[in-house]
């Protein structure tokens, strides 16, 4: 917000010729630890389907997890700004697609030939739809497949500060140095009020990427508004306390529900999402009581209703802690 | 051939003016048993994807079988005619998908809201790409659902002739009175030298379908010779014939493989395709006789190795004994 | 900024469940007069684009200036945005286009048929962008041409507020009641920080529209941000208070310009724009004092060099006077 | 017809696969004296279109002629295929581009930056739609403009065996050796069933150009009867003998229409089309004769009614002779 404010004082450029915008590029090349060319744009299914549509022909398969943010939550985004490439969800249940499948999907693929789109590119979420998160060799694996096929790698990293938190690593080590050629960044479930942006790690890649930025109305006249977010969001490392916090909260969360019988963990707690199920009546009794969150659809459901419990760098500890006990007191009866 | 010199003679109006072309919209018509527009085209691909181009918003998703031919064998065709909207790949063992599978995505699309692409149309292939054929109580239950959701219903039918030879009914019995409002007609895999259509059931959904055709490249200038293989193709029910004796040929195929050892049928043989796992050791033999034939990728194989057996309208049975003999002798060493 | 201030406080609903996206459907629908559906995006481009995208199939032609923002300032976001529809760039010296050009127009199409693009919508900018203002009589005679044809009317209002000073009528009068369908409103040039919105005056037309501007990566998950602006902007007539205020400077500057020797205006100052020409050495001179303007490209370029002057909500009268009293002093030597 | 039939006998591999297409990649070679790369199509529309969408990027501008045959007779399908692209249609009396028109008009969007498409490609039609044909030096000069931004440049070669005729030089001298990158080439209209191809003068350019085909829909399983066209259309020279023909029944026209008092030739006629105006009352009975002709529209018509009459391989010099002599008597009263 004050960052924001900061932007509306004077006359300046439009269009992104601002200082702020040009000194995000600076910025950003310190935190990555490399040269790199970033676009700020205001929402992650943009950053998203812009990236994609840089790297994918319309004729392209896209190759990520099944439940992608790409395939099921952008309503046909990657589709539509690839004019026709397909997102090829594969199924892992912990939501993290391993080297092997991709291998096995591109060779399929190619047995099918003219018939069946062409492997384009690899994308992986991290953190995942699961809340879990890559290992670094993991990501690198995936990368491996790809740079045999000569295919570029994505990251979705709605949540990659998240990632970083729980990798300890650096975000050099998490993206580039891992084979990740493009990035989609967000900030936005990290604190921002509408800030994502789009990372190329090889600023060749990013030829004519204005262009379709402009074309999917993506340029903002008053670009410095979005720039001067992310600029506060990595100053003194607020990225990552604001993930830090929110991954306890995820961590504190997981903990508790450990203690509740009948509860039971569907995933690992890698972020800052916590799946969980709960026996039916406790999950409409919480819901009862105003807590806010998804119930989670699933194929194969397990005894009770699963839900999605999110936190972030804004849930207060006592926020978790009553959950808690309510939960608790709910499945004693 | 005949019908296609035929049309080559005298001069006539071009872009489907010709009487070919209006006394196919006739005989068509008598065909099915009702009122429609026909729309000649070239490929079965251009048939698929601009029937469902003009069924589906760039936002919608199309419900079919995982092995569609829109799915796997068109390169994005129908995400590119449509401008982005996705085909939503159902599994089934025997290829076919069923009404409560359908009903149960059109579910989930509707919780995950504004974010997931709208359910938009429902696409059966009949037959299958495994060789079956939906009963005429099938597809009415698969057109139940999507008519309660008002989504229209597209059958791929480029082996329609196979599948009414099979079901013993009426081209209407199979298609509308079963609930198919748009049909792709492929007659290119049943003897036609290039004819394939798009076929309306209710003329008012075919609104501008002709710029959709020119714009897409189809709309051949001198589109007498494809009206005119379409109405060589109904007359005196060649099609039928043609489909008859292609089943049949496919029936025996399956009758000999059975006193086969070692032979497995991987599907029920309704059409004019045999799916069957033999040892590795006889296909590699049969390949080096030069007999035709695709091995067929399978996630979970048999034992021993899928191949695909396709017969036509022009499979001698001589052909079928003879790979008969070959895959007797083979297993028997 | 007040406005976002205030709109960031407590813990709402996403994607447009927020109270502020409700109240500004209320609101927009008192200052026009009329029930509507508003949706709001935060650039001209995506305003423009998705609007027609809602208007006009991938085969269609929209009517419009040849120098309309559509036409030559969104980088082929039309084009992309509808699947392939033309933009039909119609000449007119003011800025203009004429009824009776788009019957013509029109004519000439359905002479062509199929293998045209088909007439699908008018599109009016509002103001033109050469400053000018289409009287009400005008648009109502254009909106007759479309009726009879059965196109919509859409408008660009990326200056609407100007135009409505100048027109001196109601909102309704300058839009619905002249046959105006769907408003592309902007409020960025005019005051705000990043708010456009697409308003649609038959809701039954909107049908849908929100998944396009989700599949756009146009749906912000804080859209209440957007709509606090547009709800600021609307509030007290603020955005009529800063329009009449940038044409009042507008107004002054062509006042001024009058009486400076060797300069000639090139169009009605009916808005916030002043196209100018005015001898090279004089240009290069204000270029040199710093002064912000851009050269204007001709086809038939008067004597001189044209540059373009825009004025805004925020330009104080001190600034106009000292640009009048530069350039006067130039011309003088 | 021989062709197809000869195309039509025994089992030969599908999509491409068969020798009929390999031999045609030979003879297009010899032809134009250059390695290349042929890709038959069955279409105008789709051999330029899908040319196009190889060359041009979504947000790419491609200069050519006002009445070029993708801007106004192809329905939008080079902005569908190319997924945005413009066609910038320059005017010329003549029907031809100027090397001039096209460096200002790529200046200009040079000046307009991101928000303008981008210069993509230009494209030339030889012989033009209006009958014309570019003399070599005027092609090179264009293409000179086109290398310097590093633009490819397509040639709409719908009626190249005309312009050939015209120009009585080799098929290398009026494509790739004036500078052309890709050729549309036509055979339907000079005697094809339907059998156009795209050309690749360097076969690097052609990458997944297969992909494109198969994606729109293009690639005819039975592939074979389309490369056998287009290998008779090449034996023997009959494509130059075809077009020889047609262009001496347009001289002859054109001869005879100059002694016809009240008639006046539009245009230059180098190739098969003749435009000429002639006084309404004798269109008139021409008509009413049976002689077939379109009237063409014009912008600012000349005294009478202007028509086009196109001749082609199968015109008799005794149409030409009938048809003169009506309009002779006609004249006279």
């Amino acid at each position: 917000m004050a960052a924001i404010h900061a932007a509306n004082t004077g006359s300046v450029p439009s269009y992104g010729g601002d200082e702020f915008t040009r000194e995000l590029q600076t910025v950003a090349s310190e935190v990555f630890g490399t040269e790199l060319a970033i676009f700020p744009v205001t929402t992650g299914t943009a950053a998203n389907a812009l990236a994609l549509s840089q790297l994918v022909p319309p004729y392209g398969a896209v190759y990520c997890h099944e439940t992608a943010h790409i395939v099921t939550d952008e309503c046909g985004a990657p589709e539509f700004f690839t004019g026709g490439a397909k997102t090829m969800g594969l199924p892992a249940a912990d939501g993290k697609i391993t080297a092997r499948q991709v291998a096995s999907a591109i060779a399929f693929a190619k047995d099918m030939g003219v018939h069946h789109v062409k492997p384009a590119a690899v994308s992986v979420s991290q953190a995942t739809e699961w809340g879990t998160v890559y290992e670094l060799a993991e990501v690198s694996a995936l990368a491996a497949v790809a740079r045999q096929e000569d295919l570029p790698v994505h990251m979705d990293g709605a949540r990659l500060a998240n990632a970083l938190i729980h990798l300890g690593c650096t975000p050099a080590a998490a993206t580039w140095q891992s084979g990740i050629d493009v990035l989609s960044l967000g900030a936005t479930k990290n604190g921002a009020l509408c800030a994502e942006a789009v990372v190329f790690f090889d600023p060749a890649r990013a030829r004519d990427f204005e262009r379709r930025r402009k074309q999917a109305g993506h340029l903002w006249s008053k670009l410095r508004f979005v720039s001067a977010q992310l600029l506060a969001y990595f100053k003194n490392g607020l990225w990552l306390d604001n993930a830090r916090h929110a991954n306890a909260m995820a961590s504190a969360l997981a903990q508790g529900l450990r203690s509740v019988s009948g509860a039971s963990l569907l995933q690992s707690v890698d972020a800052n999402e916590v799946f969980v199920a709960l026996p039916e009546a406790v999950v409409v009794a919480l819901e009862d009581q105003g807590f806010g969150f998804y119930r989670w659809p699933l194929s194969a459901p397990p005894s009770g209703v699963a839900i999605r419990l999110v936190t972030s760098y804004a849930t207060p500890r006592a926020q978790v802690d009553e959950f808690l006990a309510a939960a608790q007191s709910l499945v004693r009866g």
